[in-house]
């Protein structure tokens, strides 16, 4: 397929131009909005182009050049990597997962506001974001009336043209036209007091349209590029995830049995990463047919439960594909596209559509502690790893939340159970389960001391137990508060022992 | 009006006993779901009775006869305070505030599980709690035809009848039959995934019937009351209340003025108790008219507010008014009929509803940390205080939460504003506006760091700013982490100091 024929709109064509001249058109101390979810669909040439003329602009001497840079949620090193290490980023939300502007985030050298994804278009539209300059966004082809075909994510694209002064558009001719009909932008959002219900009861519904409009004048740049997303190949599963997808599965059995859950579950939305994907691909070797799922992204495992029927239909608001999920996505589209809906993700994360079809949220965490409080963010406390994302979204208004661990980390330095911990992203109200290869605790209608046992017992590691139920029955016993029972000077000092000695042991 | 009036139906007359004998029924070990939502409409007589019986049988030295205590939410010493004293409960959900019940919770007797309130009806209707036995439940008539006249809280009346196996009802003469008609019972609800829109769009909107349903089979006991609620008089706002309310107006005119709010605000979510309701005084003696209300509790404050037109309907779930309150509403009762609407808990505090009409969520906290952590339910980390009530409810799903304290408590020994919050509530992702009589912190896209200096600038004491300042310059300078800067060795000493010393100021 040629380029050309991918901007069919004639005032579009007159706007092509380099990447190098379209980044000039970012000022400095610019907000812009820029396309991309978790490594889909964000633009490849123009932030590159941007990062090098920072480059050129800092080795002058001149007072530094940076940008606000907001996403729909992680990119890739083309974006994230470039703009971070040239050190052109002020103000990163509302999701990174890339290391360059992590160490930059954890050095203090660039500002990350960590958001629900699902709260980021409204806080944009309220204002609370300040102007937003110019938006950046890759789109797969332009129509003749200017709309926009969506790429592999549509994020927070919709927002960004709507709330921009200007547009500049990348059309990436690697992403396959195909993809065309998939999408479903819903115009129907408003800010309160103009909210309507949003009428999706299932997960598999259309409610939107399949193009994102976009005010022809407002586009001052179009770019063509031709390069793949982000896309890493999975690890098979390593034996902690299949014992967590094993205690999963029980859980899913158990509860079927008790009648708590329908045969079909419910709606399921899944993190990313190999535990996730672990989880997906035992639901596939199981008897489920007809799940579905209502998500933040397509992974390789939705694919595979797509074709087999153990899944109808995935909601999502991006794919991340590896390079053999790409190729099988590719060669069966049509297959695919009848089975993928891809949404802005205030839709697709919305919380009103994830409490009405009861979500199952399962997400990976870095720690839980005894009273089921769990930071999904934090590395001891200080420094940040990616961000809370979808998580609480799902989390909160959803049917059941899940959050997964391997129950140590760091060649079992680390435990993932603690007694308190270090930052806290979902709280004791909303932690239902939480796994680790040691099994699963059900903390549902359980007080804090019962849950304290519950999560001790079943989910941390041999190596940690004894250690943990010491503290707990000391801060029992301590004459202190028995709601919840602590002993302050030494509810963080696992973390402290760790940072001093790189190990949570005792010596 | 004479109470035989009050039982129309003929069946349930039959069934008129006493509250002993109703008291009777209720075994050992059971799951009992009572009416009651922040003092108002809870059974009067039957709690009571059970706790004598309960007392005489623990004397015989038996095996203790404890229950399992669901309600709405706080309900009053002839409730929680009896039932509590003879160490009669054995798990109490979703809420308290009764001091008998606190200490019994704090010195371990008593599990307590306290959930976001919105959820409660959800769990019990998932089968999460387990059976539910009996229910009893205080109305204020019984129709022909067995149907219920809801009385001065609705909470979840509507959720325990269906659940239960047996009801006993408290048709309370005491409270005003004309009350009829006020209430806004919603039977669209459903388990996922039959779950459909709520389709409620204004605060001031009705979806439901007057009364609640109740199959008179069911009915196994009718017992008459004439007791008021519980109700205390209000404090006139003290200064730092006053200042709260006018730091919180302040910022309501500047939003106005940028746009971001209009000039009606948005729906008004008030906690109860004395700063919120010097909020509302301050916003009746303001230039503001027609605002609505979607809240859980009409307190004093909403009553004037609806005399005046500075607010044009109010929707909750319960009443919390002093004895001033009641003759005021008990006298103008055609007035507030019009213009206040009484909902189940699970619709007051919907998420979807929340959500949808942008309600500005304004509560009471425990503390809140430099990050913007905030802790409304335990002392000290350790010791609950009541729970967290519906306040996760708005300020989670809500347009805007606003969370206000005193920036000191204990006669200036303890500061609201600490290093480390020794408990979350709601998380740093969640808070968007931390008040206190020193200031306004307005928390909206800004990352942790920037949020720090915010909050120890406009809302810690002159007391304690410098040590705040110094632990902050301290947490940077240590060489952890920059995103979240923590000593985490000394987060949570002021606490700590606190138990031991008596003060969070040092030596
Ligand atoms: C929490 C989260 C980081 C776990 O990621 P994961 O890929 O499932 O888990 P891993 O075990 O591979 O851990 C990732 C890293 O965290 C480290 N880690 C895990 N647990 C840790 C702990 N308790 N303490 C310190 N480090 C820990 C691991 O060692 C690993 O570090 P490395 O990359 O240097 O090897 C990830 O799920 C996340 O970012 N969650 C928040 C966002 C979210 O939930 N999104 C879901 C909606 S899409
Ligand atoms: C947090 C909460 C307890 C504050 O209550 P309040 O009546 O506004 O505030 P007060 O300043 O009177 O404080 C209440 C008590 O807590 C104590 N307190 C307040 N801050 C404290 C702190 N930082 N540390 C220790 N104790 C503290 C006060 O001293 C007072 O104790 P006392 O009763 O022994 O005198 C209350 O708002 C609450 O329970 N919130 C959670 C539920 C909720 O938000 N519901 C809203 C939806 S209806």
């Amino acid at each position: 397929m040629s380029t050309e024929s991918r901007i069919l709109c004639p005032q579009l064509q007159q706007k092509v131009m380099s990447a190098d001249e379209a980044a000039a058109m970012i000022p400095a101390g610019a907000t812009v909005g820029m396309s991309g979810f978790t490594g889909a669909g964000y633009p490849k040439a123009v932030p590159g182009a941007l990062a090098e003329r920072i480059k050129a602009h800092n080795a002058t001497g001149a007072a530094p050049f940076r940008i606000n840079v907001l996403t729909g949620a992680s990119t890739a090193p083309e974006l994230d990597g470039k703009l971070a290490e040239v050190d052109g980023i002020e103000l990163r939300l509302p999701f990174q997962s890339d290391p360059i502007c992590r160490d930059r985030i954890n050095t203090g050298s660039m500002n990350y506001t960590d958001l629900h994804l699902s709260e980021v278009s409204q806080y944009a539209w309220s204002g609370f974001f300040g102007k937003m300059d110019i938006a950046v966004i890759e789109v797969i082809g332009i129509r003749e009336d200017g709309s926009l075909i969506p790429s592999s994510s549509v994020g927070n694209n919709k927002t960004w043209i709507e709330q921009a002064d200007k547009v500049i558009l990348e059309v990436n001719s690697k992403q396959p036209l195909r993809m065309e009909g998939m999408h479903d932008v819903y115009y129907g959002t408003a800010l309160p007091p103009h909210r309507k219900p949003i009428m999706l009861t299932e997960a598999g519904q259309r409610i939107g349209e399949h193009y994102l409009r976009c005010p022809i004048e407002k586009v001052v740049a179009v770019v063509e590029t031709d390069s793949p997303d982000r896309n890493s190949p999975f690890k098979k599963p390593d034996d902690a995830s299949r014992k967590i997808a094993e205690h999963i599965l029980e859980f899913f059995d158990r509860e079927i049995k008790l009648g708590r859950l329908p045969k079909e579950l419910l709606p399921l939305q899944s993190g990313v990463g190999n535990i996730p994907n672990a989880v997906l691909e035992a639901l596939d070797s199981g008897p489920y047919k007809n799940l579905t799922a209502y998500t933040e992204v397509i992974q390789d495992g939705m694919l595979k439960m797509l074709k087999s029927g153990t899944l109808s239909v995935a909601s999502a608001t991006s794919f991340s594909l590896s390079p053999d999920g790409i190729a099988e996505f590719e060669e069966n589209i049509e297959l695919y596209r009848e089975k993928i809906i891809l949404r802005q993700q205030d839709i697709s994360n919305h919380p009103e559509v994830a409490r009405r079809l009861g979500v199952i949220a399962t997400n990976g965490m870095i720690e839980a502690d005894i009273y089921g409080n769990v930071n999904s963010t934090h590395v001891m406390g200080t420094r940040m790893m990616n961000g809370i994302g979808g998580s609480g979204d799902f989390a909160r208004n959803g049917y059941l939340s899940i959050f997964m661990s391997p129950s140590t980390a760091k060649d079992g330095k680390i435990s993932a159970i603690v007694p308190m911990v270090s930052h806290v992203d979902h709280t004791e109200h909303d932690v239902k389960i939480i796994v680790t290869e040691q099994g699963l605790a059900d903390l549902r209608g359980l007080s804090p001391r019962q849950r304290a046992l519950e999560v001790i017992n079943k989910c941390a590691h041999p190596d940690f137990k004894a250690q943990l139920l010491d503290y707990y029955e000391r801060a029992c016993a301590s004459g202190r508060g028995m709601h919840t029972p602590h002993l302050l000077s030494e509810a963080l000092s696992w973390h402290e022992r760790f940072e001093q000695t790189g190990t949570m042991k005792p010596e």
